[in-house]
């Protein structure tokens, strides 16, 4: 008979938006009444763009007639929709066959690690998305080493106190604590990875949030990280795609394992071997996304959800908390110093209306934050600020 | 500096059909006027039934207006999706929450084994799907046991003959042998599974393709049988969803470990962890599918490639092949003993202009077979069998 492998009764119960879900759902099962304002999950609620959805609905249409789309598709995802990614982000620097469609960042990141054979040294932001600790429990992985990224060290590990890492996660605009690293921080971090052949799972997954120019929104911008890094890019905040699914993982051919064979060969070979490709709809769409008309249309809902995070940050930061983030991502990270995350989740909850993420569902380091999410319609952003001001935010939390 | 896992180096260079396209490709270059029939990929060719298509037109449209499906769905999937999967095929025996949408059979496949630890026998049919190998050892499992499934033993492992094993893997109809089990043989599996704590992975992706209805459809109209097996569903050649992708698995409440845990709740904590649900638009178009409508038009792609079949099936016969197949299944399994496969594949590109699939890519018992897929245009179909006829098939073969 099977045993129950020992890394589930590991993982606490639920996910931690399963258990938000669950705990909201209690809440306002004794409170009918209540009229919340979800600033947790960070999930998009505008409608996509026009033209994007016009894309999809004449994709649909053809699969009545045409062959293309029908079948399998070409392995790596359109080659369309992998030179449109090329010529928007990568211009120059790479080739539409070391980009590979996904769909999504999430699922991705769950298959990267099977690339990496295991006893590998795995380094991780602490706070982070709990996918990469979890993805990588699940597989397996035990040498995990968790580098804070807190208010001491501007939310980016300290890579001077770090010894040589085989694999190290970074996400720019970092999730949850919505802050973008500079690119003298990035340039650090690939002179890190060189110097101990490092390998660097890039995710980009928020770049589209960036408005400085001066900040990188690859880490291919920084020179020689195609020797280290890997970068894991998404549709779904970027475009309103987190039900459409549509990702991309940037292999580069100048990535060799040890013994200089391409990471490139196997990546595609697990990719053949498990993995379909992403849905043919969703890639139409995503080109759709990429050309001028749909990027207009889709900068143009990134800009509602950047001011809602700038009101927000404003109001959070009358009412007494100390708030990072929020310029070049849709998230805010505030700190309380007196309750502990949980409490202040149940906090906002009660008292506010407010659903925020507990920061302690991000890791340690994320104790006494929340992250506060700019993915809502305006008048819900407005509505948590009347909120927020009456009677003000308690002074002891 | 990352070491390239073992297992790369071990499996082959390509996936079987990314080496069978290579093959083509090369053959196409030199010869570029000869006309190949495909034969080889099991892969769709018909366009999918109007009514799904205009669902996915309508679900396409609905997403520039309405906030369903812009967002994260229902962590299982629709349960609209899902409670039509129960009524079609479950009906008295599944509910819907023990369903599980996923974007495809392959994809769950790669997953499934990240439910159960490691150190575990595996069974494997040979041939098989090699999905089923090349995905247990990405995964990093190592005790796999292959249980012939020839002739001798009507394409079923002799379960009399295998001691205990925690996994098992059974296709049916088989891929690639074409053959459907009869009741009583499904019978015995699940009393050997029963017996000795055996949990079976049942693929029944082709399940659309059986005509008799005394041969079952599903696992689980076996008695016991919710016990012990996890089904895996596709969407892919029940509707012509390879491209769309979109499936599901099944894992009962009832099916548990060792220490009584519920499987079903680790799958559904997993696939909130690594996965993150199938495209808004394809689960539209499967419950589309799953309606009347939708069903009767699917229904008339599927006796295309039943009617497809069965006269490859007369056509090889007549050339004196030995043929298995090919009533239950779109596929035929055809025997010429005195040949390799990958002989037998290039004798039929070379002579015969048919790409077919060389039996040994699904394993050693594969070996002086080939796959025949009946996944082909009507036209393709009767030059394939004029091309057979012409000068006859080498009775050196």
């Amino acid at each position: 008979m099977v045993k129950r492998p020992f890394v589930f009764s590991h993982l606490s119960e639920n996910y931690l938006f399963a258990e938000i879900k669950k705990k909201v759902f209690h809440f306002q099962e004794k409170n009918p009444l209540a009229s919340l304002v979800h600033l947790g999950i960070g999930d998009t609620v505008k409608p996509i763009a026009p033209s994007v959805s016009r894309a999809m609905q004449r994709a649909s249409r053809a699969l009545r007639s045409e062959k293309e789309g029908i079948g399998y598709g070409e392995e790596q995802g359109l080659l369309e929709l992998r030179e449109k990614i090329v010529s928007r982000f990568y211009r120059g620097k790479l080739n539409a066959d070391e980009i590979f469609i996904s769909d999504g960042a999430k699922c991705d990141i769950g298959r990267l690690q099977l690339l990496f054979g295991s006893g590998l040294k795995i380094g991780l932001q602490d706070p982070a998305y709990p996918v990469y600790l979890e993805g990588s429990l699940l597989q397996g992985k035990q040498s995990i080493f968790f580098l804070p990224s807190s208010i001491e060290t501007h939310f980016f590990p300290d890579l001077y106190q770090i010894g040589p890492l085989d694999l190290l996660y970074i996400c720019h605009p970092n999730n949850p604590t919505g802050v973008a690293y500079s690119y003298e921080m990035l340039e650090h971090l690939i002179a890190y990875a060189l110097k101990h052949q490092t390998i660097i799972l890039f995710d980009v997954a928020y770049a589209a949030f960036i408005q400085d120019p001066k900040i990188p929104r690859s880490i291919y911008e920084i020179q020689g990280a195609e020797k280290v890094a890997i970068e894991i890019g998404s549709f779904s905040k970027m475009a309103g795609f987190s039900g459409i699914r549509l990702g991309w993982t940037v292999v580069p051919k100048s990535l060799t394992f040890e013994n200089a064979d391409l990471v490139w060969k196997d990546w595609k070979r697990l990719n053949a071997t498990i993995y379909n490709g992403a849905s043919y709809i969703a890639q139409k769409g995503g080109i759709a996304v990429l050309s001028d008309l749909g990027w207009q249309e889709s900068q143009k809902v990134i800009s509602i959800y950047q001011r809602n995070a700038k009101k927000l940050k404003e109001g959070f930061k009358k009412e007494g908390g100390m708030v990072f983030g929020g310029e070049h991502s849709p998230y805010l990270w505030t700190y309380y110093p007196k309750k502990n995350s949980w409490d202040l989740f149940q906090y906002f909850l009660e008292e506010k209306h407010l659903i925020v993420t507990p920061g302690r569902g991000f890791g340690r380091k994320g104790e006494h934050f929340v992250r506060i999410s700019g993915f809502a319609h305006e008048s819900d952003v407005d509505r948590a600020l009347i909120s927020l001001q009456k009677r003000g935010v308690n002074q002891d939390i």
